[in-house]
């Protein structure tokens, strides 16, 4: 078994880095904090004895292997350190920290692996500073450019590239070196599922598709006490029916898609200026491709409603756009098996947020495990997963991996 | 007659002050770019020969006094030079160098007004950095206290007053110390009604009734891809019902009250998270004072209807409530008698902005003249009136004027 009190102390000081005067957790991607928050965990790889390399989009790999096993094609395990805006402590680090430990654990035991095991930390996987999501994994499975993913603008400007050569993880190493064997990602639930059924294990098979869109509606900026309601082309009251058709729609449908406007900025944001713009993002998923795109039509056709119905014009820009995986069969059996061998209750399910393994499914056999997440809430600072899951999702990490990788 | 080419000139001159590499024009009150507009309006003042005072609030007078005269209470001619975010030019500046145009025609023609003739500009009439709007007229008539208006902490977290020491214009002359005789004030029309109508002259009789508040909703932040909709305290969708409820509501009424939510800032503000909050303005008016507290108690319904609906929170802090106005009758009729001497159609109307009319008509008789905004847009770079237009309107007020303060 994996050293439970290493493994949560380390996820405690990595989640106490990038905090505020507030207290507030933020390590966005490329940030000064998520700088620290590298720093630390290039400490700890080089402290177990790992090679590191960076890769040019700034993904992390700490490369355990013998010259034994050095023909072979790695296992690779892994998640991400940026965080959201006032995050959790486990959301990604969690994965690769219990990746570390399983390959510390790995060594002390003595064992010899058939297949070098690598633990892998992916550019902004959140995708809050810079669209898409997942980036740095997108890059390595050869799915965006890298010269066009180094020069994202960021929603504060910045761009991607040049965050990276100031922080110090601009590395050198061309993406795409590595082509895993297999790739498995432990990761809190961040919903209420688990939890809701006392289940200790998420045997990940599937994950949903995730559509990213900038809608941008433009109105007419008028003065809020001489402008009659009749006479107005209100760019935010259009941007509010956008939200409340999205939640209507899907209610009507029955189905388990969800609809999220996160972000929202009004101009000239004045008090007593009628919005002549709202910018707004659109996240829409579900597990169905076919439902996802009729959900992405019906917002199509609901905007051009706005648009006649308000006289406002409506622009629409493509952040991201994922398909729903399926995940490696064989993986997810595994997964159940040894969760079932250290006597811990275990389910398949669907995963609703994206993660890296949904990007490295497109080169290798893939699967995902899942701890309970208290209350299902993620992305706040609520986030909690008791320390017992946390030690027993990476004893099931480190028997999959000895199954997949055993020496 | 007033000199025409010099009054355009100056509005020219002015507007073109305070422009952003765009060429927005934007002078928020007591900013560097506000700065540097009252600076070309001292300048002004005292080229055309008046004593130019500085209130403590950073209130600009130009005053005009003989030792004939001096005994007598001041006729007072005014508006403001700040503007809203992205403005037009006529606003405030139209009715402040009017003034200083009415003034100076006089003195060429060597009149002696039997008072003295003062031409002010106040402070953050706008509103749109430091709540309540019409702050230096508000303090001006004691309606608010010296040291709370300079303690106001504006939408960026500045203090007027450290503003006004910023940018040298936290005069000495202690507020209230000028008790006009009478205040006319001229300004464009900001609405539709002299256009539709084709006529020149806006004789203001009432000025409706403002409430300014800030609403903050908090919901609960979660993960945007993992958190069902039915288990969602979405703070952004409870911001967006409030809106268009208060739409829906007027229509209902069949009122002639206007709602308007021109700010809105969601937490964390990220594409994958749920709002945890949302915090927004509503302006509500209308011209009739019971009407305007039914609309005030709807949105109070409203909100409690939408906490539990939506199972947020809400809190609500009052920005700004002043009660509609009535103004001077004989100032009103000597408004329509001038304009018919010089062929002008006129007629009564309301005022749909606030002005700084309303504050002074608490210590003075006061009355305002309107000349027409083309389409009815204002606070918008749209902003037109005609040359005519502007001219007409400032020889109904150097009329007025000479009918009060006559030689
Ligand atoms: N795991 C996780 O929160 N990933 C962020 C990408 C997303 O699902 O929005
Ligand atoms: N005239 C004018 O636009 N004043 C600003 C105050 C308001 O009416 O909101």
């Amino acid at each position: 078994s994996i050293n439970a009190e290493r493994l949560l102390a380390r996820i405690h000081e990595l989640g106490a880095i990038g905090r505020d005067d507030r207290g507030q957790l933020t390590r966005l991607a490329a940030s000064d904090s998520e700088k620290l928050g590298r720093d630390l965990l290039v400490h700890w790889l080089k402290a177990v004895g790992l090679d590191v390399a960076v890769d040019r989009i700034g993904n992390i790999f700490g490369i355990w292997q013998s010259e034994e096993n050095a023909e072979q094609l790695p296992l690779m395990l892994g998640s991400h350190v940026d965080t959201v805006i006032n995050a959790g402590i486990y959301d990604g680090c969690y994965g690769v920290l219990a990746g570390l430990e399983v390959i510390e654990t790995l060594k002390e035991q003595g064992v010899t692996p058939a297949r070098p095991i690598v633990v892998a930390a992916f550019t902004n996987e959140e995708g809050v500073r810079y669209a898409p999501e997942m980036l740095g994994s997108l890059v390595h499975v050869g799915g965006l450019d890298i010269e066009a993913a180094l020069a994202t603008v960021g929603t504060d400007g910045t761009t991607l590239g040049s965050e990276l050569t100031r922080i110090g993880y601009a590395g050198t190493v061309e993406p795409c070196a590595l082509t895993p064997h297999a790739y498995v990602e432990l990761h809190i639930e961040q919903g209420p599922v688990l939890e809701r059924e006392a289940t200790t294990i998420g045997a990940v098979e599937n994950l949903q598709g995730i559509s990213w869109q900038r809608v941008t509606i433009e109105g007419v900026a008028n003065h809020a006490g001489t402008t009659p309601m009749a006479m107005r082309s209100d760019a935010g009251l259009a941007a509010a029916r956008v939200g409340l058709f999205l939640r209507d729609h899907i209610a009507r449908s029955n189905a388990p898609s969800v609809a999220t406007i996160g972000t929202m900025r009004f101009e000239p944001d004045a008090i007593n200026v009628i919005p002549s713009r709202a910018v707004f993002t659109v996240d829409l998923r579900d597990p169905d491709e076919e439902r996802l795109q009729a959900l992405e039509n019906a917002l199509d056709a609901q905007l051009r409603v706005i648009m006649a119905e308000e006289g406002v014009t409506v622009t629409v820009e493509r952040l991201a756009r994922f398909e729903p995986v399926t995940f490696d069969r064989a993986i997810v059996e595994m997964i159940e098996v040894s969760a079932s061998a250290r006597g811990f209750k275990s389910r398949r399910m669907t995963s609703g947020a994206g993660h890296d393994a949904q990007m490295i499914a497109r080169i290798a056999p893939a699967a995902m495990i899942f701890v309970p997440s208290r209350d299902g809430i993620s992305h706040n600072p609520r986030e909690h997963t008791d320390p017992a899951d946390l030690v027993a999702g990476a004893n099931v990490l480190l028997d999959v991996v000895s199954r997949i990788a055993g020496g």
